[in-house]
């Protein structure tokens, strides 16, 4: 019995199963076709910029979309192999959204179990071969490059651990925050891919009662974040709705805002983060659709402070998402988990962020990257940074090969994952975002 | 007589006349040939990209440097045609500064008076027509397309100004400010070229005592600034050597940061300007070759705090460049001045902000600009944005159509201009960064 294909929203039925065996149970079953772009370093095009790519992942395989087009199993009109070769996936964002649903039902009818085009696919090891890339062999580039990287400040949990202890532990929030979603403009050069290891900082760091000194940063950290990737141009002096703001989104990706802690101490005042952030921001390889996301969302958070109406998103836009984070020094066989929390206890929602941002007329670009800020729960084992965890240093963290932290050492690697469940029966994971930390450069 | 070219510097002669006789007085003689983007606006490839291409300024024209190419008169190995015909200058730029010497000594031996180059181009009047475009027929692109925009803070009198109105007349300087070029990331979608129009933004404004309401800024001002254009790539981890940050620019141009302090100062807190400052930033058509640059180097300012060694920049890296900013409203008939200072009196040089900019190890790429923070020097009408020049609203500047301004109107076209002298005796110029400030959108 081949599947009916007719709802828009069918890639979400629970039901629907893959014939790839691997799907079932992964963080990429056939409801999810996150979008990502990869080489094969081994093939004959590795080191040329035409060996990359643009694939969605299924189960531990990658539909390498530039085959399946040449295969002509694609079938989307308007939509060429030569444009699926390409290092990021920008120039595919800006065909648009009917042209991205196309592509995914496509994918999704390929994929599933029973349809008349997965048997098509199935049935010919050539394509299948071809078109089917094991997971393993690719090596996955920065999906997109993003024209304007900005990091908002959207935990009231986070902007209140941090208040307490940098500034008034009877007032930590600032007057600004319930009013704004805070935000700052980060840097573009210094996004990278989950796995490429991230080089210690140097820079100046200030001892109490003593001159700054030059040396490398001692409090290297983590910020558990998400990020939505823009898909929809605008205008200058066009604003978004914060209602519709999620027709501006092409997806999402878990996001790491590594911070230097004693960089940013002393150079953050008047205008705010600069080298104790941009030296680097680890990004997941794997873009989760809008068409996703839209699945999780939920009840917003009680504010007790009013917006202003151009922050009214309608309502239920925060988003039911579980994260976690894991450290592994040189040392540890396996990862621990350190940090487990959700996004839906963020105070702003993307909606609102993206609303905010566009409100001065400020154009938005395709391929653009706008995280939340630190993801924080309200108890001390939901908080997305070592400074909140080890609370300033001041209750270390018991690693497994028997050594303690306060901060990120040279060798540790941090893997930060999230996932979800759809219509509450399936779930769907974000890959990983995980990064090494290395010594400093001499 | 035909001029011997030995000299790797001989652009620099100051006895050196170019055949174009709008050149002699103008901002842009042979010495000068700053870089540009350009279109022609009726041209039969008007509206494609295809029309944007490179091109050098000289006097009241445009050498077309793609139709020069064509001519078999650039001659430059390596350099085609079609890597002239392009919207922006960042691919050129990754061509390096040995291509850029070439172009630049080829195009010198062609506009200067009386060498053997210049009689062959002279002499063939189809040749001039081809290439030698009028520039009032031509419209000015952006010039490149910058990876990441930065804002240096690195006037002290400006900051002293900020600090006064806003924290403590007698601490105005925050602790860090000596030791640290101060700067902060801003957003590259809103970098708008010279004679684009800015909408005045929308924001949440505070009133003192009441909830914040959103509304058009009342507080628009502009800021005075120069900024360099990145000109060579680094690797992440690595870090410029203040003495050589030369070596990583390809030129400079006139900035506007144009800022609503009325959003800006509700905001700010605690992770510095976003809204208030990334709606647009004015830039100037034309890069000044760092060849020119350097040779406007002036002794830099005393510092009476030690600077640490990573920021030690040989000395005398300050620049001798006049600046001048004129107002004129819808109703004058001509600008009228409010502000005259020089670039020489800015306490960190650019070297100084570069190498501090890449001491974390953050990557730079080629087409980034970094701007050097509102210019001001000590006095009143050296100050180089209204915040300043109108002491916060309580000096009132009068305009000759019978007006006041504190900040800026809708209709007030601010315009910005940058002059030199080489060796003491040819005055070169960097064009004009104009920009009339519209309505907000509705």
């Amino acid at each position: 019995m081949n599947r009916e294909l007719t709802r828009t929203d069918f890639t979400l039925d629970p039901a629907a199963k893959s014939w790839i065996e691997s799907a079932q149970g992964s963080d990429f079953p056939v409801q999810n076709l996150p979008y990502g772009v990869f080489e094969i370093p081994n093939s004959k095009n590795s080191g040329s910029s035409a060996s990359a790519r643009i694939g969605i992942a299924i189960g531990d395989r990658i539909v390498d979309l530039a085959e399946l087009e040449r295969a002509r199993l694609l079938r989307v009109p308007g939509v060429s192999a030569a444009q699926l070769e390409r290092d990021c996936l920008n120039e595919f964002i800006s065909l648009g959204s009917s042209i991205h649903r196309l592509v995914r039902e496509r994918v999704f009818a390929l994929l599933v179990e029973g349809t008349r085009a997965s048997d098509e696919l199935r049935s010919n090891s050539d394509h299948c071969r071809a078109v089917l890339v094991a997971r393993g062999d690719a090596r996955m580039l920065m999906p997109v490059r993003a024209g304007d990287f900005v990091d908002f400040y959207s935990s009231l949990e986070h902007a209140t651990n941090v208040g307490i202890m940098f500034r008034d532990p009877t007032q930590p929030l600032l007057p600004n925050w319930k009013h704004i979603p805070i935000g700052y403009h980060g840097r573009s050069s210094s996004l990278y891919v989950s796995g490429e290891p991230i080089i210690r900082p140097c820079g100046q760091l200030k001892p109490d009662d003593n001159p700054p000194v030059f040396a490398p940063s001692k409090q290297m950290d983590f910020e558990l974040e998400l990020g939505f990737v823009v898909g929809k141009n605008t205008r200058p002096g066009e604003r978004v709705d914060a209602r519709k703001a999620g027709e501006y989104m092409f997806g999402m990706v878990i996001v790491n805002d590594w911070s230097a802690r004693d960089i940013q101490r002393w150079e953050y005042v008047p205008l705010g983060p600069f080298l104790g952030k941009s030296f680097a921001t680890s990004v997941s390889a794997w873009v989760v659709p809008m068409d996703v996301i839209e699945g999780l969302r939920v009840a917003e958070p009680e504010r007790d402070v009013d917006i202003l109406s151009y922050l009214d998103d309608g309502g239920n836009k925060s988003l039911d998402i579980s994260l976690r984070v894991s450290i592994q020094s040189a040392k540890m066989t396996a990862p621990q988990e350190i940090c487990r929390t959700n996004f839906r206890h963020m105070y702003w929602t993307i909606n609102q962020q993206l609303a905010h941002m566009t409100s001065n007329g400020t154009p938005i670009r395709c391929g653009d990257l706008y995280a939340s800020g630190t993801v924080s729960g309200k108890t001390p084992d939901s908080f997305g940074s070592m400074l909140e965890l080890c609370w300033k240093g001041t209750r270390p963290l018991s690693l497994s090969d028997g050594s303690t932290r306060t901060f990120i050492q040279d060798g540790d690697t941090v893997t930060m994952a999230a996932s979800a469940m759809l219509e509450g029966s399936v779930r769907i994971g974000f890959g990983e975002c995980s990064a090494m930390v290395t010594a400093a450069s001499e």
